[in-house]
């Protein structure tokens, strides 16, 4: 096709941090722009509007779930994802690996593919990057990503090797696999928080020209200062003119460093999960609202905030939906934390634009 | 003050049947009209919008959860519970006896009032017709109803009797103790399934001059014949001109049965539980949307429905968002079941007007 399915403008930038717009076949995305996580398609206790609402131009799905339950062919029979859960703006998902290589005992690697049991029904899979390609092109999503190998840190040197050679070798599978025009596949580099192995897994994967690139690997229990550090080897080496991910980060803190470092786009189960759990950022803090000092609170959760939940509702009704176990806590605190993340990357965002952001302190 | 804070215009009747318009002071509502129930000061798994936007005018709150959690004090200082819920249509609460009478071994009930333990916190109560205006009137809904004394069936003549005349003493103090004037106060009729002791019990009421009255003590287990036959001779003695409320039903079958006995409000927390266990109702059936024969099925829920879920929705969809445990499939159902449920009493409404009104089976 003549061209691709997602592009990238980079408008402004302030050292790394860049500023742009995502453009897709369902919507330009301005970037840096953060992604809400609907597992099981669908973005927890939040109808589609009310995620739309909070600022989200993507939505993540994935995969692994939605091959599960309800069945990638079923969503493509359904037309897909967008369809399927009436999302118009644009879908990521991610290629299962990262929940396939969750599952430990259940799993079992091999440079063929993983084979596991599910975690639903105990019913026997094999995902290879092929069937990963298979699956992600029935859901249909905007961008794909490719079928990787995640490892666990701290790893020995040489399982870090290995495994960003295999996510190279699995990642020219992906491409040769991958023929969905309508459908961008990002690659993801690889390589722990070694700087030698995360420029391999770079220059191994630039050269094949995919039109996003995500830095995977990160946020899976290592220090702040290794994410920073790792960001700070790794971008460099990526292509300035196409976006770039950064899988499974999603603190406010977090999103300013990957932001420092270059990222356009984020993703975590995060801000939902959270307000799941009745915590809820306001300002540069958090708030337990089921603590006791909020009973009696008719200050909105967040008073600068513009989302529904703070437009409408006080801190002492929220409070009390949460302590009487009321679920429609969930989908107050969820509208919240979501529109608040949106609005600080909005923020950083114009403040690219305008040439005034300031860097994330280096942790 | 001139006018009663609530007052009923009726406009046709068919039989016992009636149409009209109730009269508040937050809104005029089209009668006969079911009430959906927000027991914790929240519709379960709803905006106070998206419930609005099922038609519903009034909804009912219970005094005895809101007294419990959050306070009913708590709530008077946030401004009643209009202001709390961000509700702007009109509301009712209960006295908390029908709760309270079924905390069972917990309470212990004398003349003078009735004492229990908190089922949160085993912390003790004391309430008595004096204390349930009390905290209704902080509660501040539209309507607030009398302390009754509601008993289980089947009961003992004798008992019935006791409850009847102790119902009618709770009725004068509780006259006696309500002096909100933007509030009104309706009497419960009880008297189990004894024609003679519901005529007693009305008889002793109508001279109070309540401004609307209730049916109580019904669909507590009782047959549906029982029912029917207890609300056919208990709504001739209440006054025409006043509104008459049916606690606890919420069937289409049995909402049917009230209207066709002159019934002009009821409430009841059916459709939401029940769309919390996954059954929703379609045309005269009701589906379990987790079955799998949805599993593919591209139809809205009810294709002739016009709520947010059957309007952009898909059997496959929600039957998908059961199955994951996703709560959004609450939502989803709640709203369509309680606007099939107003569907269908603004048909029935609509018959009446138009001396059309098919009165229900007698079952």
């Amino acid at each position: 096709m003549t061209s691709p399915p997602v592009r990238m403008t980079v408008l402004a930038r302030v050292g790394q941090a860049r500023a742009g717009i995502l453009h897709t076949l369902h919507g330009d995305i301005p970037t840096p722009t953060f992604m809400p996580v609907g597992t099981q398609a669908t973005v927890k206790t939040l109808l589609p509007e009310q995620v739309a609402d909070t600022g989200a131009g993507v939505v993540l799905a994935n995969a692994f779930h939605c091959m599960l339950r309800p069945g990638a062919e079923r969503i493509a029979k359904a037309g897909g994802l967008h369809a399927f859960m009436r999302w118009p703006r644009a879908v990521l998902t991610d290629s299962g690996g990262f929940q396939i290589f969750s599952l430990a005992a259940l799993r079992s690697i091999s440079e063929e593919g993983v084979r596991f049991r599910s975690p639903i029904d105990g019913s026997r899979w094999f995902v290879d990057p092929e069937r990963s390609m298979r699956v992600q092109m029935d859901l249909g999503a905007d961008i794909a990503m490719a079928f990787d190998e995640c490892i666990r840190l701290p790893a020995h040197p040489a399982e870090v090797r290995r495994a960003v050679d295999r996510t190279t070798r699995w990642a020219e599978r992906c491409l040769a696999a991958h023929d969905r025009a309508d459908q961008a596949l990002f690659g993801i580099v690889q390589g722990g928080i070694d700087p030698e192995e995360r420029r391999r897994s770079a220059e191994a994967l630039v050269p094949m020209d995919f039109p996003g690139y995500a830095v995977g690997g990160l946020s899976v229990g290592e220090s702040r200062a290794d994410m920073a550090a790792t960001l700070a080897v790794t971008t460099p080496h990526l292509p300035v003119g196409k976006p770039r991910y950064l899988m499974g980060v999603g603190t406010p803190e977090d999103l300013h460093l990957a932001i420092t470092h270059g990222i356009d786009m984020a993703d975590c189960v995060h801000p939902t999960r959270m307000a799941r759990h009745g915590t809820v950022w306001s300002g540069d803090g958090r708030l337990q609202i089921k603590s006791a000092r909020y009973a009696d609170d008719a200050d909105p959760i967040e008073p600068e905030c513009d989302c529904l939940t703070c437009v409408r509702f006080d801190r002492r009704y929220v409070h009390h939906l949460v302590r009487a176990g009321e679920w429609l806590a969930h989908t107050l605190l969820s509208i919240h934390n979501l529109r608040h993340l949106q609005r600080r990357v909005e923020r950083w965002r114009a403040s690219i634009l305008d040439g005034t952001f300031q860097p994330a302190p280096v942790p």
